[in-house]
């Protein structure tokens, strides 16, 4: 497993740390290795999220110790994403509902992540604080950064 | 995918926070999904792993910094590592190289994740001090303890 992932990084800069402009993927290999993490890190923002929709819709009881720390999460992955998103896969044969234009807006792309930071951020203050009033608002503004990126970004 | 993670919630405790035992799965579908999850979150640390590997191989050059930030985030997710075996898929059919005995060595198990955790965070420090004499040792603990768990809870 450790070999691959080398043989991977020899290949190219994969989650170069600062990048600042995408890179193309130089093979099939690394485009489909790329695109496996990329969904590896969106699956764990699920994971978390989902915990929080659940509270949202009344199928669970809103826990503040749980809000916390799935926010803390979120925030710590959406610090991520853009990394993982620095390959640019376009042109490979990968299965992936990463939509092209990705690439082609990466500004617009990269401030929606920073919606998604700045909504965890806010919802782990938030449930710091225990303001249960404003537990639903600031969950829902979490949701509304997902779809923000989904809409524009993610294949139907 | 929101509406598939909370049917998965209501059906049991799912990543719940601050669990001191494991619970056994209660459907197939729920064992499949946590599955995925410990899965994606593997994944994840293999993405990061890999580099400081090829570091150490001599296959790309040490980079301080990406070692920071690596070691940070395997840091990060190691912390999330016990939540995601939270919940014991034994006697289900999933997919899977996680060895039953995970779910009855807790114990055991969690002191190994915990040897991940104190590898990155030691290896994060290295980094920062920048000193160069220390990054191959301190980023062959990190293998240490990775390969402690596999050789004990993984699948050959």
């Amino acid at each position: 497993m450790i070999k691959k992932a080398i043989a991977v990084i020899i290949g190219s800069a994969l989650l170069s740390t600062f990048s600042v402009f995408a890179e193309p993927a130089k093979s099939d290999k690394q485009a489909k290795d790329v695109t496996e993490f990329r969904q590896a890190i969106l699956t764990l923002v699920k994971s978390n999220v989902g915990v929080l929709g659940a509270m949202n819709k009344g199928a669970i009881p809103f826990d503040a110790q749980t809000m916390q720390t799935n926010a803390m999460r979120i925030e710590q992955l959406s610090l991520m994403l853009e990394d993982y998103f620095a390959t640019d896969t376009t042109g490979f044969d990968v299965e992936t509902a990463a939509l092209d234009k990705i690439w082609e807006n990466q500004a617009d792309f990269k401030n929606k992540i920073s919606a998604l930071t700045a909504a965890a951020s806010n919802l782990n203050k938030v449930a710091k604080a225990g303001d249960t009033s404003q537990f639903k608002p600031a969950i829902g503004q979490v949701f509304k950064s997902c779809k923000g990126c989904h809409d524009n970004y993610k294949e139907d």
